[in-house]
């Protein structure tokens, strides 16, 4: 990924002094900073209030996370604690569980496995994104629309992305593709963080109320949709943001390809249907207020709702197997009732 | 319709000094205030800035506006420029355009009729939203959960309101409804008007994002939606604010009961199907900005989108009569398939 010209990662770790760094994704795209965070605890922090979010960079950052336990103290009970601590803090998202376990079960060994298994999680996430990006691609024709929901782009990953790599590699061919961006209430990563790395990548874009996606669709002026994935089923059921679900309906009733793309650590065999997920269900305030820049540049939160009244803010919805196309994964794009037998 | 005690509606005329009067949608939900419209002109820019919205009192604020026309200047350049002016205010308001007919024609006979014409308007607004309250209130069951969709309350008509009129009606009889708001972005009407109205009358209620709605639909969490409309064609589609075609395909797929609710003036049998309708194109500020209380009451317009990125904001969208259950009107509850012979 490019920002301003420069070559960057979502997160990744210096091994010298302990540290993880990420890009600031709560400050994006009105300040683009790196932070620096020099144990567990504060990058377990900076995964439950989101300044890293989106399913790879949390695997990534946890896995990170695990490894500095490692470094900080490999007294047992202080990385059994960590483990724990760590994986308390996005409670739908499998690749967290996925790289502290892995890096986990590698610390056991030694330190330094502990640190070269976060490394090879982080690179792994990058090489899956890329072929992704390859694999998506060949559903693209020339100058498609495509709609996606949320931010699966490079800022959700390491780099390149999952939903969104398609398009990158589409528009590095030529293909003309254009992105129809979701607003995605209540946080709206869609209309802050997929618009930001379009636009960096001068793709070609429009912001929309998550309310118009199905009218677009109705006047045929969506060719496909592609989002991400948290999390995905033994069935094939698929766990994303709030909001999937219902873009998944829309397209089903106009007949609108609707792909999943997510490397293939998403895909959780002990999870038998999208029945089993459990919902986060998050601060009513996400929905009630909302924060950006006035005038001035200075962040101010304004109200959004009625003061008098409650909101309920689920951060995740499961779309049925039945209403998606195809999941594309590094190994391949695949319908949802053969990713049991192709995907480890 | 009560606000802190006290009795009002949402526009009215005093015909001694020919001011039209409003509650300022505006300002609500953080503050209640009435305004005064000294014109037609101005009582017209009240209704292109949405001090006033919503179908019926739109119509009945346009109908006012003509009738202010007649008393400042009865020549017929005058009046003739003012009934085109008022028509240019909103183009999907077919109550609009019915008031302003009817008030021009009174108006051929004497100024006198145009003034009756128009209060006749307003009060036929407010019995009609009753008596669709009494109507809907057949279809609801003892705690019925009702998802609703922008606001077709008391404040988008002269009193009563239609979507919200059988959740009153109801109330009212114990029943003891539960309301599932949408946000209804970019505007945020249900967050801010529909929850203000449903908490002046203490009926329980959550705002939701509008991304929400099929999460909660496939939980089995709600019995039915009701949502209003701005026009409805002579083959049963409906235009109604942008979203509820989203949430029309989402409660056909889970198999939920859709319900419009509208006076028969909404129904326009010279529009054959909703392709014919033309879908107000709004100002991508709406979407990209928004304007709310800081924390010390200020209002304070913020940015919502990544600030290199452009929006599209289609005021409406058309939902089939395919998806609809029944259309809920003063005359009683219909398919919509039964319009043409049952509504004049």
């Amino acid at each position: 990924m490019i920002v301003n010209g420069k070559h960057y990662k979502t997160v990744w770790y210096s091994s010298e002094d302990n540290l993880v760094y990420m890009i600031d994704q709560v400050k994006l795209p009105f300040k683009f900073e790196i932070i620096s965070f020099k144990n567990y605890v504060e990058t377990a922090e900076a995964i439950r209030t989101m300044i890293v979010r989106g399913a790879g960079a949390i695997g990534a950052a946890a896995g990170f996370a695990m490894a500095q336990a490692f470094v900080e103290n490999r007294d047992e009970d202080f990385v059994n604690k960590a483990k724990e601590y760590i994986s308390s803090t996005r409670p739908t998202a499998v690749n967290l569980f996925y790289a502290v376990e892995k890096v986990y079960a590698a610390g056991m060994v030694s330190t330094l496995e502990a640190v070269n298994a976060a490394v090879e999680v982080a690179e792994e996430d990058e090489e899956n994104c890329r072929r992704i990006g390859e694999y998506g691609n060949s559903l693209i024709g020339e100058n498609y629309r495509i709609l996606t929901h949320c931010n699966a782009g490079w800022l959700a990953f390491v780099d390149y992305g999952t939903a969104l790599a398609p398009v990158y590699v589409a528009n590095e061919n030529g293909k003309n593709p254009f992105v129809f961006v979701d607003e995605t209430r209540p946080r709206g990563q869609g209309a802050r963080l997929t618009a930001w790395e379009l636009n960096q990548s001068s793709i070609n874009h429009r912001v929309i109320a998550d309310n118009a996606a199905a009218f677009y669709m109705s006047g045929g002026r969506i060719d496909m949709v592609i989002v991400g994935a948290d999390r995905i089923a033994a069935n094939g059921d698929v766990a994303n943001k709030i909001g999937t679900l219902e873009k998944a309906i829309a397209a089903n009733y106009y007949g609108i390809p609707f792909y999943v793309a997510a490397p293939s650590s998403t895909f959780d065999r002990n999870c038998t249907s999208g029945k089993e997920i459990i919902i986060e269900e998050r601060d009513e305030r996400e929905l009630l207020y909302h924060t950006g820049p006035d005038r001035t540049g200075q962040m101010v939160e304004i109200q959004l709702a009625s003061p008098g009244s409650h909101g309920l803010n689920p951060a995740f919805d499961v779309t049925p197997a039945e209403l998606i196309t195809g999941i594309i994964t590094e190994k391949g794009i695949f319908k949802p009732n053969q990713l049991l037998d192709n995907l480890k």
